[in-house]
């Protein structure tokens, strides 16, 4: 099996993008890729795309196909594929891109993702993302993706008494960094007070504690690693993959403070890149609710179960503290394109290892990890990365 | 590269599966390859699933951890995948199955395509279906699936001088070998006079033209070849894939009677195996209309560009003729449940090369190809397969 390296990136700003298409954003994200990696369309042997709905958000299907089109790749007629494991779309996009250069059938091969959410109202949109929660046994006795994160919160808040002030700092902690990324779509910082003080969405989770509806698109480029340095001085390899799933239905789980699928997929990639998570520097994680975050910090073994809401309260995610946890602003300040999410955290990510984030640099950064979930967490990637140069 | 063996397949009849869900149906698929195979599902490493539009369908996205969760397998968390591209996915999601493997990444792969298309109204499902053309440019003028297939046939006609009568010679062909198989959704024979007399769609196209709407699964298992002998006597190779891409509108295409992504991916595939279009006994074609298999045939090599009609006409793509094509009955008499279809095609191929399908039989068969399109032709998918024993 051969190794695998990103020799390039590319991302929109996210946020509302009413002045352009799906495949505009989808198409600005690759080129910006291509321009990263130093390649042409010409030198591409296959196109890899993370996508959840646009069936649904922009009645499109076939997207993959789609973009290779809209980029001008008609000619050439290169296979595109779309992958689609919920919110987790993107990452699960990475991990076939990457077995496909890995199994030797391509060389050179674009992974992008990209979501148009804000063409729906919002209430349709709550509906599209609930489709990814099982719809015999959840959605149909209309239970939301929010309500069902707010029962995770709850039983946590039981169990381990986690408070609202914590999952506030979570909020607050990835404003803080959005506001340092140009990528972003909230730029700005907040105060635990607005967190606590919004509207509440399903309690205990208010307004500040979701991640928005957003547009956007990000990609990267592969190839074998024996040759990534023909394109970049500081190509980063892919050091380990770890994929699970779990049971659609929440009320099926063991446990909903914990997501097995999470613990696994870190569990499997961190024995594939022969790390621990004390050796990670900086991590993308998914908080597409900010219980989602606190959870995920206990799951990918940074903190002990039932620790992770203190750990955040306490400033250890923060920037170039104990480990640093959503440099980019997360999916609450960066938004939360879902197609585009998974591949957004790979970006910065590569960014970070490349040493190239401005003032919201991880300082020596040399191992990152990625984590991504699909619905209530039936699915969750998990990669990890590290300098190659 | 490992090269990879297809070790057991399992499907459903296809038909108006009204007593059963979206869920059942791609479970009893997998079962009956695991039986097959001789395997439980404790030696499962991960699955990819072909699905076009459950999110419209049946409103649910995330369906290859919903098909992990419901066969019993959320115990384990393999990872599940769902690969989508139009009308191909499941000839896709078993490219990148076989990547996964050939990269040694996992080893005992399932391969699984579902698709519940009559749980909405015939309207709904034509608008379905037509999400995978070019939304901006052909479905939101009014242009459906059935309108765009009329046009190639029109042009086709023009061009070559293709008759309806030869058209409708490839659904009495189709409806003949459907009544041989158990699986199909028609088993009745039916008469050039009853296609030509059928009420028109979009013309020159009629009912009979048209591949039905369906639901249905069908399963394959993988495993790589130095071990399949463990699993059975007799293992298929897969022995060549190609996948190409084209415009999704057609009328960005450089000529509309031929399909450039089949021509490609049949190129590719046949390299890939070091074997000609002459070397191999039957295929599976996509002919999700009439005019589709002509051109199909003529694409992959079979017959001359503008000799499909009059070779389907002349019986030569009979069974056991010059060629056999779509022995199954094809996507026109077997059915079409889109997520499914791709993989159907590999399970009869598989059940033919190990001399399992009794009236229909091809005598001697060796080596068998599938043929997958996406939308009007945007994605197309090959594979080869031979006798491995």
């Amino acid at each position: 099996m051969r190794d695998v390296a990103i020799i390039g990136v590319g991302d929109t700003k996210f946020g509302e993008l009413w002045d352009r298409s799906f495949r505009e954003i989808g198409i600005e994200a690759g080129l910006e890729a291509l321009e990263d990696a130093g390649i042409t369309g010409q030198q591409i042997d296959a196109l890899f795309i993370g996508n959840m709905s646009a069936g649904k958000f922009i009645e499109q299907e076939h997207v993959a196909a789609l973009v290779a089109d809209y980029s001008g790749l008609s000619p050439r007629h290169i296979p595109a594929y779309r992958i689609e494991a919920a919110g987790a779309c993107g990452a699960a996009a990475l991990a076939c891109a990457h077995m496909s250069v890995s199994s030797g059938t391509y060389n050179i091969v674009v992974v992008g993702g990209a979501e148009k959410m804000t063409d729906v109202g919002d209430t349709e949109a709550a509906e599209i993302l609930s489709a990814t929660a099982d719809q015999e046994w959840e959605s149909v006795f209309g239970a939301t993706f929010a309500s069902l994160y707010a029962m995770m919160a709850r039983r946590h808040m039981h169990e381990y008494g986690t408070t609202r002030e914590q999952m506030a700092a979570v909020a607050v902690k990835n404003h803080k960094n959005g506001a340092l990324n140009p990528s972003a779509q909230y730029q700005r910082e907040i105060n635990p007070g607005l967190v606590l003080g919004a509207p509440p969405v399903a309690e205990p989770l208010g307004l500040f504690d979701c991640a928005p509806l957003s547009d956007g698109g990000a990609a990267v480029v592969l190839c074998p690693l024996d040759i990534a340095k023909k394109f970049t001085d500081t190509p980063i390899k892919i050091a380990g993959y770890g994929q699970a799933s779990d049971t659609l239905a929440l009320h099926d789980r063991r446990d909903i403070t914990t997501m097995d699928a999470t613990v696994l997929a870190a569990r499997r990639a961190l024995h594939n890149a022969k790390l621990a998570t004390k050796d990670v520097d900086l991590a993308e994680v998914h908080d597409n609710f900010t219980i989602t975050e606190i959870i995920a910090i206990e799951d990918l073994g940074f903190f002990e179960k039932g620790k992770g809401g203190p750990a955040s309260e306490e400033g250890r995610t923060a920037l170039n503290a104990e480990v640093s946890i959503n440099t980019s602003g997360g999916l609450k300040a960066r938004g939360q394109p879902v197609g585009a999410t998974g591949l957004a955290q790979v970006v910065e990510v590569f960014r970070q290892l490349q040493g190239d984030c401005g003032d919201r640099q991880v300082d020596g950064a040399e191992i990152g990890l990625t984590h991504s979930l699909g619905g209530t967490g039936a699915s969750s990637v998990v990669h990890i990365f590290r300098r190659a140069d």
